[in-house]
């Protein structure tokens, strides 16, 4: 069968019921953002990401430096959403010929520069060539005393998102449009203060850990889309969920940028990927700056619009194989 | 600075240097088998291998079953290397568009059958598309109680190897040269009986782990060719080395094969790679089923010939970006 017809998802969901004789020890194998193994009364936490020239990135949009930061930043945010602490970082990377010792060596001081924010250390890997394009593969491990899953969810749990949404998916907009499209270089020179902190969250994506997780029921990082990401929620958690419109975060630069554009910027919140916001649940009366955009119900996926309308959302946002 | 001037291991050398600011408890980084890290009273190896279509794999040589089969062979390699049990498995996977979901079950079924074999899980992994070929990263988590590097080797110890080397290599050659030449089709009639189990060592290496460590004094594995790992050995042990061209180990069918094709077996032992044996330094009076090879000198690099002539030998073996 074609990939392209069981998707990325449908793929996963094979390989983790092929994969399934694991030992009593890996409290969450795949399927999460982070498998737990239990290492006597320690939690051990590892992730795995990879980046491939093409897919994940341009060379033409990125320099090696913010590459390098981003290439540990969505690692580290994989350990955060499940309440855990990055420690050990291992690099795999794969280098094509036309490539200069200079060009890996900026990528590994964006790599060491977030990596002294975050207390990570460089620990290993496997350095090789490349037939054609930058390969990057990336191990994290960390610890947590609690782990948080995507299945704890509970109906009646408020739905909470730490920062505003969608700046990621409209900073990636604008720096594909830009060489070539004449309103968004107007808009360049309108309108520049809003757009560098868009294009900033997409290149260099700041992963923040959530401080207080002890009420906290489950939680994921929001890296495919809003949408979508609460749609993994739901299904581990086998509940349903209610979010509204006006209550999702947008931050005044998206909606300066979305008004220019004559677009709906919650657009981007709800399908842009790659914003590395932590979207939580936990019950409706918890302390927290976080945003409050829902509920989790017994079942059904709504959102309710401006006009108090409601509609069902279906999981829309990036997946790997499917084509749009 | 273009990466063929500077090569695999100068590229190595540079980020290890660039990444020295380690915590305490990483025993060992960048430079080794695996990583090792201390947590509590255990030891914790971590090792990571990548492997792209076109640089260490051609579908056109392989089936996917037998590709799955070696992914997971070379990292559990790693771990024997470092004295360590194999245990948790992590599986990064870029697939690219022509791929069926079919290929990748034929890949994991091969991974699943050497995880049985070594009780290894699969722990997680991340997937997504490739641009162009197939793209695997592996990163595999055992431990051990005592850790064995490749900085302990000891003036005056001897020099092992756990099984007979150069089959992997001679085994690569064949299936490249099996579609197109005369004389391999010819052999390929009379000869049948040793080439198959060449190439088999090639496609789907059967790591085996030392048992009895406790003398063991450093360790490698095998895997871009003895002359160039017993280098690495030298280099961190700061030590020399004499090795007995007579004394390696050669299969019945390398040495059948390589007088067929009027060349040296020993050849494809000292350069080729991919052996996947174990390569040991100990007392020399240790007991033992492996090859005693040669012995830790104060300095320099040699190897004896048949006549008793010295040679100065250099590391050569495969290194990723260096030009042939």
């Amino acid at each position: 069968m074609q990939l392209s017809k069981i998707g990325e998802f449908g793929l996963i969901k094979k390989l983790r019921t092929k994969c399934k004789n694991i030992p009593p020890e890996i409290l969450t194998g795949i399927g999460d953002d982070a498998a737990v193994i239990k290492q006597g009364n320690k939690k051990i936490l590892i992730t795995t990401d990879m980046m491939i020239e093409g897919i994940h990135f341009d060379p033409a949009f990125t320099t090696f430096y913010q590459l390098g930061y981003k290439f540990l930043a969505v690692n580290i945010s994989d350990i955060f959403a499940m309440g855990g602490k990055p420690k050990y970082f291992f690099i795999s990377i794969g280098i094509p010929k036309n490539y200069t010792s200079e060009d890996i060596d900026e990528l590994y001081s964006g790599i060491l520069k977030i990596a002294g924010e975050f207390g990570v250390a460089i620990a290993g890997g496997d350095t090789c060539a490349s037939k054609k394009g930058l390969i990057l593969s990336g191990t994290l491990m960390g610890s947590a005393d609690r782990i948080i899953t995507r299945s704890g969810a509970k109906v009646g749990d408020g739905i909470f998102v730490t920062s505003s949404l969608g700046d990621s998916a409209m900073g990636l907009m604008l720096l594909k449009s830009q060489m070539s499209d004449v309103r968004s270089q107007k808009l360049k020179t309108r309108n520049s203060k809003s757009l560098l902190p868009l294009i900033k969250k997409h290149l260099m994506p700041e992963p923040i850990p959530l401080k207080n997780t002890s009420k906290v029921t489950s939680m994921i990082d929001i890296s495919d889309g809003l949408l979508i990401d609460l749609s993994h929620i739901c299904d581990e958690s086998r509940v349903g969920a209610v979010i509204y419109k006006n209550k999702i975060p947008i931050s005044g630069e998206l909606a300066d940028t979305a008004k220019f554009l004559r677009t709906d910027p919650v657009k981007f919140a709800l399908n842009g990927g790659e914003d590395y916001a932590l979207l939580f649940t936990a019950p409706p009366d918890i302390k927290t700056t976080a945003f409050k955009i829902g509920e989790i119900v017994k079942s059904g996926r709504f959102i309710i619009d401006e006009n108090g309308r409601k509609k069902i959302f279906r999981s829309e946002g990036y997946e790997h194989f499917k084509r749009k």
